[in-house]
């Protein structure tokens, strides 16, 4: 962070005392301090990273974003959004090479962007970046599985650029965040343009100016208010923000100029989408430290301060096989986020049923589960878990850090189980393991792709890195 | 504009006092004022609204704002920046319906939004809403004249549609001017999208929660920071602006949903993208006082700041006829922004003589033109010239307002000529007569399309009210 102009002051008064630094005019050049070339920095480096660079975690870590991502594009795309996307822009859409996940529909390349990663974020089922709130993959795999289709990218260098774009955003999020997310911003989509345009413009193999003008075209074009939370745009924004980096590569890969300091500049981004910015975040250890590393992956389809809950909830249920009729009562302790988050009492739909621990809790401890199935209309209506999720009590205490739980269940037979959860599954410290990554695939495809076909997605998916063509992944992703 | 909170507190007190009120809950309720709802106020008024409802002055200016827009996008369609999205775009744009203007290419209206927007406003001469700067016809004529090609619209309702988008991006735009722009946003772009979804949106017969939805659409979608001026981007700007409008409106036809108070509520367009906001400009007299109304047009292709001297030099040229042998020395008084925008003494080439007042002066003087001729590279390097604007001298006083000019030609054979400018032709004051729009236009139109089209196109323009499909006007400006 620059230092502030007190601080400078009083260092510089300090040294001109001592007779250490000459007057005024040291300070007179620090105080109004010059941003770094942040844009051109980190364009030198998408432009000239080798994937035989990157460790194999990270490397593993874009794998499993990847599956993830394919997974949530694949469960979200039946969903009316999806639908009235569709409606609104075929009659629009080019030349139909770039497949919509879990459907029979192809799209130009620039359009399936924008529907994929519409479909990917419908559930908020899809990863995080815990740091800066971001969901990655959305707006890089979208963008460029889509490219992958228009022009032949082996798998090696889809699995670096995905890296490459989440870290990209990951970094520039980081610099901005909180100021940037609390003035009103949905991340995911104002940051996502960065990632998609580094990834494509990776793959479109741009030089180092072009990579700068690419993330001054993103720049240019960012998505998303958090104000639309509840709507179908929030997960617009991150299809629009796949979109936008991939026009951006596009674009600047035909010599369309941008500023070379949209980042950093004046009247740039960060001046106009943060009060504050930390610009070592985005350049620091580029090519050792990776944010692309951190990603994480939800294994509830619902709010992430109700996982420890329900992660206790189910290690009770898988242990015990309990039924509702067995359950006298439920007290779950945790941290007051819980109820001010997800304090529905008596959710009506299955939208609702994502903002009432209780329903979570209940479905946990008699289903084992809390995907998409279980925050079903029919589920959250089902009269023997409304009975239940009524004798589950929530007790908050501030001191109760947000990623544990205390969960106690009394029997009808009188026997009390308890369960602590010091992490939650699903967190960096308890990362979702890859079979757990499996299931939720699975889950997110049932009903829509026949089981045989999701099997051979997931092995696809997992086998990225060799694949001969990335573009043959969403081939296989087709609906029937 | 809502009551600060000390008026509510001294009022709440006086009357609680009084025992007019009870205690405290009244204030602690108006307290964090709601702002009004004037994304559904406003959707409700552009639903609502009737073309016959429109003064006759609004819709000529209307037709006087079509006009320059064709005629800056037919002058603009030749420039690298339109060669370079079509080559990016081509791949995979849609079915050829709509026309790029003063070219060959059609391509979907989607992506005929974007080029002919960035055509418009290549060469900084569109019209211009001087209490916002936001130039108001790219977004929106660039976005309808597109969708007019994929659905006839009839000329009436094109035009009405043009006037409610100029007044929808003004309107906000006033309402956040100065913060707004202050802050890094390129207005035209971040406002744009608004009026195109409005505009859009009208011609689609939206309902009123549609309307609402298309613009929650667009408040997510902004487009432009200042940080771009000099590169390609700046037009980019406008051109995807009207995209994203366009977008907005169709995704809404189709049900995709949004916030309706995406401006003015928490977490929404106005609270992310400015510091201050006055919502009264939005909603107050609308029907009744109209911003379109107060659009203008640049007579010069260059910064609007030394319009003031290029006319007093056009006037005095227009009557002695000079030649540059003629002048001894030519001396400006101006307000100090000519210098600090204008002051290049020795531009090298086009675009550098934009940003030189020696070579305004200069043109103005020997050629009574400053079109966009005036500043191709042959006339910047002219020797003849060089040598007049070396002996232009601008003398800066803060005290001479921005329209205003006073200019002294000293001529070889001693007479000295003066000329006071009160107010700069193409201010509001003194408007660009329709004559001199259609010499605009043609002066644009030269070298890309013939003389018996351009004069055709100028005709349609001017007869769009009374067209039977507006589309036609689009085909009449395609390129031979």
């Amino acid at each position: 962070m620059p230092l502030d102009r007190r601080t400078l002051l009083t260092a510089s008064a300090a040294l001109t005392g001592a007779g250490l630094l000459p007057d005024a005019p040291v300070l007179a050049q620090a105080a109004p301090a010059t941003p770094p070339p942040v844009t051109k920095t980190l364009a030198q480096y998408l432009v000239t990273a080798r994937f035989e660079d990157l460790p194999a975690t990270v490397a593993k870590q874009g794998t499993r974003s990847f599956l993830n991502w394919m997974g949530v594009a694949v469960g979200g795309s039946r969903q009316p959004a999806v639908s009235n996307v569709l409606a609104a822009m075929a009659p629009f859409a080019g030349k139909p090479e770039a497949n919509v996940m879990g459907r029979r529909e192809k799209l130009d390349a620039l359009n399936a962007a924008l529907v994929n990663g519409i479909s990917s974020h419908i559930f908020d089922y899809d990863d995080t970046h815990l740091k800066t709130i971001i969901h990655p993959a959305g707006p890089v795999a979208s963008a460029i599985l889509a490219l992958a289709q228009h022009r032949k990218v082996s798998g090696r260098d889809f699995l670096h650029a995905l890296v490459l774009g989440i870290e990209t955003e990951c970094r520039i999020g980081n610099a901005v965040y909180p100021s940037h997310y609390d003035m009103g911003w949905h991340i995911t989509g104002s940051c996502g343009p960065f990632g998609a345009a580094a990834a494509a413009g990776k793959i479109l193999g741009l030089n180092e100016e072009q990579m700068a003008w690419a993330l001054g075209l993103a720049a240019s074009q960012p998505v998303g208010l958090k104000v639309q939370f509840g709507s179908m745009t929030k997960s617009f924004h991150a299809g629009r923000s796949a979109q936008n980096g991939l026009t951006a590569a596009l674009l600047s890969a035909q010599g369309f100029t941008a500023d070379t300091g949209a980042l950093e500049g004046k009247d740039g981004w960060a001046q106009a989408l943060s009060r504050a910015v930390r610009w070592e975040e985005v350049t620091e250890g580029l090519g050792s430290r990776y944010e692309a590393a951190l990603n994480t992956y939800k294994p509830f389809a619902c709010g992430i301060v109700s996982h420890p809950g329900i992660d206790a909830a189910i290690q009770l249920h898988d242990e015990n096989h309990l039924t509702p009729d067995q359950i006298a009562g439920v007290t779950l302790h945790a941290n007051p986020l819980v109820l001010s988050l997800m304090g529905k009492a008596e959710p009506q739909s299955g939208l609702e049923g994502k903002f009432s621990i209780y329903h979570c809790i209940a479905v946990g401890l008699t289903t084992g589960a809390a995907g998409e199935k279980q925050f079903q209309f029919a589920v959250v209506r089902d009269p023997a878990l409304v009975a239940l999720r009524r004798k589950v009590t929530v007790q908050t205490d501030p001191m109760v850090m947000t990623q544990k739980s205390d969960l106690t269940v009394t029997l009808t037979d009188g026997r009390v189980l308890t369960r602590h959860v010091e992490n939650a599954v699903g967190s960096l410290e308890k990362p979702l393991s890859d079979a757990a990554l499996e299931a939720k695939f699975t889950g997110l495809a049932e009903g829509i792709l026949p089981p045989v076909q999701a099997q051979r997605l997931i092995r696809l998916c997992w086998g990225i890195e060799t694949a001969p063509d990335a573009g043959q992944v969403a081939e296989a992703a087709a609906g029937v």
